[in-house]
């Protein structure tokens, strides 16, 4: 769908115009009060739920879907690409009104509260004047949180899982070191390198293979991948693969690079580097969540969860109980780290069906 | 000093001769039963304690030297570069016999094991047949637990610091991701860079920044950098720094890719990656410390140290525990993750000035 109204953005510049590339699934009721929007993390897109003719499945088509525990015979989910991501919707990867070419690393920084803008304007288009429910993972988790925080009137319930209300230090060097690596390849051009003919693979290798690790938990590595040895013994190389870890990890890395936009990764990054609703309410989560006194809340994390640890989204339960907010709180028991929150765990399953059945569905 | 019997490596090449540097404090008493060897983790040398005539202080005088915890006037203490390393020792910028120029990527791979060869070697040279102790942290707490395991008769005492019984899958992720961001750095040329005239110093920068982050507790980051923002305001950019711990980060990654060579680095966490006692054992370290049942033991770890948990030391405790072998362990409660090892930390340091005073001066 396409916006010709310019997004002014939180940097101060302006998003000329803008698509966005989304799905829906289901059939939104005539009072459209049935709606949930679903926000996409680092590396995903509006492809939510379901099977497309290539054969690839929605990233969380495990959790959404007929008779799934956000039951699309139920709801009305959309799924959306936000700008400046790389499937579909306005990014790095296309035109610069300004110059002509591809817009490269000029592309705007975008932050979430700028995604969240665009998202309201489809939301709005669609004809839903207040959604049911906004849910997202991860960084999808933070957008989810910022509607409450910019349009608590336009949503009901705020689903956020495996989220944070910021990202720690140790967060963002590990952006950082990702970023490095692909901004230092030499294919990387300053981030032109579409007019190259070349894409900074060794770069986006490398962060990938970064950003994989803190995905996982050290227990569930350990569990698939222990010291076990891709060829039975050691060939005492430095540079072969030795360890079935580092095969895997190359495996995810260079599969990455093949589809991923570089420029798309500095942005997303950066959007989550920069998300910090307490900074502008004088450093409190809880006068920063006052906006969303009227919504309801639904938080998850994973034990095992090192990259966005349980502790983290006990900050921003805690801000809502000291708000008075209605909040449900789940801190699920699962082995394997913030990648949890994609996986099909029974007990967080069963904790998002409830919600969604007792408390989403009750005003729809 | 130098060797010109071949050191027989653990891969099964043969290092044709090498040379050690090493330096010495502290005087040998007559009956040489007060030597205590220091081996060193990744990033470091010979150069142990004191300060040299260009300024720079050994990378653990907080520790060793005249009245300090390891006590100069009472043991002779001994720093060696490893083989392989960058720092005097022979490594992979020095000249390869069988082709005539540098060894490159040629360099054998060696262990820590191999590491103990050639240090026994230069021990036996000095006149000595049995350390009053061997010690390190780290990588160089392998080395000291290697010592008890193949030289157990040439060695009383083994203190080995925030280290593990072999890497976990995470650790070893981290060093192939290091690995790879060396290795794909177009000048890094195979190995060869040295006949190129350059240095792959994105590789090595971003290998810093890795490994840097995995040297720092979370929280200890978050008490340094916090989310500060360098110039006070975010200037919205992808590839600014914006975050102090992004300046840090960057900071300690360029210095380091300076000095240190891209070989001995992939060389090194290769070392690492490989040691691991338990496996020569049919898996079982208690039987692996089996040689080392008439030595004693103090092992130290961290509370914070996520890169090797005190859950690691408590490992090699346990083995040893049931193997009827001394043992004093010290879990210290420090906020500075692995890196505390390195620091003046008061509890820590008494923990060390007690067993080196109590425990290994007592046959001195």
């Amino acid at each position: 769908m396409s916006f010709d109204t310019p997004l002014p953005l939180a940097s101060g510049a302006v998003l000329p115009f803008y698509s966005l590339a989304y799905e829906t699934y289901g059939r939104l009721n005539d009072d459209a009060s049935n709606a949930v929007l679903v926000c996409h993390a680092l590396n995903a897109s509006h492809h939510v739920a379901g099977r497309h003719a290539d054969g690839t499945l929605g990233w969380w088509d495990n959790l959404i879907g007929a008779g799934k525990a956000i039951d699309t015979e139920r709801f009305f989910v959309i799924g959306v690409n936000n700008p400046g991501s790389c499937f579909g919707s306005t990014g790095p990867m296309h035109r610069n009104p300004a110059t002509g070419r591809a817009w490269g690393a000029d592309f705007p920084v975008v932050t979430v509260e700028d995604w969240v803008e665009a998202q309201a304007r489809l939301v709005e288009r669609l004809g839903i004047r207040q959604l049911a429910a906004v849910i997202g993972g991860s960084l999808g988790g933070m957008q989810a949180l910022a509607w409450t925080l910019r349009h608590p009137d336009r949503v009901r319930h705020c689903v956020a899982v495996a989220t944070a209300p910021c990202l720690s230090a140790q967060n963002i060097a590990f952006n950082e070191v990702a970023r490095r690596a692909i901004v230092t390849d030499p294919d990387f051009h300053g981030g032109h390198f579409y007019e190259h003919g070349v894409v900074p693979q060794r770069g986006l290798t490398v962060a990938r293979m970064i950003g994989h690790i803190t995905y996982l938990s050290d227990d569930s590595m350990e569990a698939r991948f222990g010291r076990a040895l891709k060829n039975g013994s050691p060939a005492y190389s430095t540079q072969a693969i030795e360890f079935q870890v580092e095969s895997y990890l190359r495996h995810q890395g260079e599969k990455f690079s093949g589809y991923f936009d570089a420029n798309t990764y500095l942005l997303i990054t950066r959007a989550l580097d920069y998300f910090d609703p307490a900074a502008a309410a004088g450093g409190s989560l809880r006068k920063a969540f006052e906006p969303a006194r009227g919504n309801r809340f639904l938080l998850v994390s994973f034990t095992t969860d090192w990259r966005f640890a349980p502790a983290r989204s006990r900050e921003i339960v805690k801000a809502l109980v000291d708000n008075g907010t209605a909040v449900s709180y789940a801190e699920i028991d699962a082995p394997h780290g913030h990648d949890a929150f994609l996986l099909d765990d029974p007990r967080y399953h069963t904790v998002m069906r409830g919600y969604f059945e007792a408390q989403v569905a009750a005003h729809v």
